[in-house]
């Protein structure tokens, strides 16, 4: 029996902000055969209007505190603008796709952060996903697009860490598919010289990442990410790609970006 | 062969600008056993929102365009906020629900509106619907709710009338279902006098209506709903009711609001 392969490509602000570097990407994830699972985060959209808003962010202990105000603009402007011009313009480009949030048919549900010390406010994390229903969906042939809200199950909209959810959703589709879990972000890939744009490191395995990680080569601001990487890999995706979203045809092709192996 | 029922509601902007009023209305609907398509429409969030961050509306001939500006707030309010806070509260009801907007899985396809001398801006008239997405949700035992913002299929988003697509989605789906459209508005009813809540007609049908327009019994801002009303039942829907929000479970039933049929 073949396993089908499935894409989980999350993407970031920096990708969304720019009208033109949007287009590009989506083109290109409309031309990507197959079954394709695109979670998104925010961009400065969020930021600029809570700042026309008057809306100011808190930060307790250097970390954003998601208010009801910030929840509000977060809905908004995540799972209805952001998300819906995505879902507009794949469908542009023949690729048929339905938007979602977590709260929708129970897809992501969460928790409010418990932590001994800080009140996140209104912050999720993720207790299950609905497989079944994006199964459902993906086998009607849809590209379902993930806004990165989530619910408690008891009414309560929740502001939940997109890069998460790209993980949670690739191990709960692990069983059905082969999944490649792809990361874009601002860099070309896991950099050995932080500095250095051409120093990516094309591939790490458990025993190269521990040897990186006691050489003290990568970044430290990448280890969680990686660390998140070999959980998936713990529980079934097979592989998890970090690039940059121009090149998402190379990371698929393993010729861009660091592509990251249980071994 | 029985045919199952159907409920296609429309609520509006009272039903959702008071946070009670719209959670006593969706305990009731998670009460109702069976299919249910929720169609919801603006409420003043969004001009509250336009108004905050100084987006003065256009009116042309003394009617509302929709600029891009609008649009956006348009699409973050109904596909953002409004919807996703209806899914989250029907799911803490045990009334697993999936919120779309026109755009995804290409659920209601639209054109820019034409019209001779007025150009409306992203407003959009409904072309198509997608009854086969929306049987498979329904079939799965998902209420969908639908929020007022459609798309041309060429990437671009277009605000749309809400009753407009209650009526177009209890047509596409009259071929399967016993569809019963139900409009919520202000009023207890269609009124014989205007001034006078307790003046409800209970029951129109063609020929009392053409003879309660000759006589000029009813209040001419009620004319459109009806003629809308009458074109549903043309194409399949069974009955059309008229009431409040309040009244749901009265309006299904036929003890309250007015049920418009075709004989």
């Amino acid at each position: 029996v073949t396993v089908e392969k499935l894409y989980v490509i999350k993407i970031g602000g920096f990708t969304i902000d720019q009208e033109v570097s949007l287009s590009m990407f989506l083109q290109q994830i409309a031309a990507i055969p197959g079954k394709k699972v695109i979670v998104h985060g925010g961009g400065k959209l969020a930021t600029t209007l809570a700042d026309r808003l008057g809306i100011v962010q808190h930060l307790v202990d250097g970390r954003r505190i998601t208010d009801a105000e910030t929840l509000k603009i977060v809905t908004m402007v995540y799972a209805g603008y952001i998300n819906k011009n995505i879902v507009a313009q794949l469908g542009a480009l023949s690729c048929l796709s339905i938007g979602l949030c977590g709260a929708d048919a129970d897809l992501i549900r969460a928790h409010k952060r418990k932590h001994p010390s800080i009140d996140y406010g209104f912050v999720g994390d993720v207790e299950a996903i609905n497989s079944t229903l994006l199964k459902n969906l993906l086998n009607q042939g849809l590209t379902v697009v993930i806004a990165p809200v989530t619910h408690n199950n008891e009414g309560q909209l929740l502001n939940t860490n997109a890069d998460t959810i790209a993980q949670e959703t690739a191990k709960a589709l692990a069983a059905d598919f082969e999944v490649t879990l792809i990361y874009c972000f601002e860099k070309a890939g896991v950099l050995a010289d932080i500095e250095n744009e051409q120093s990516v490191i094309g591939r790490i395995d458990k025993t190269s990442y521990q040897d990186l990680k006691e050489k003290k080569v990568i970044f430290a601001g990448m280890l969680p990410k990686l660390d998140n990487a070999f959980a998936a890999l713990e529980f079934g995706v097979s592989r998890v790609v970090i690039g940059k979203a121009e090149n998402i045809n190379q990371l698929i092709a393993g010729t861009s970006g660091t592509t990251v192996i249980r071994q």
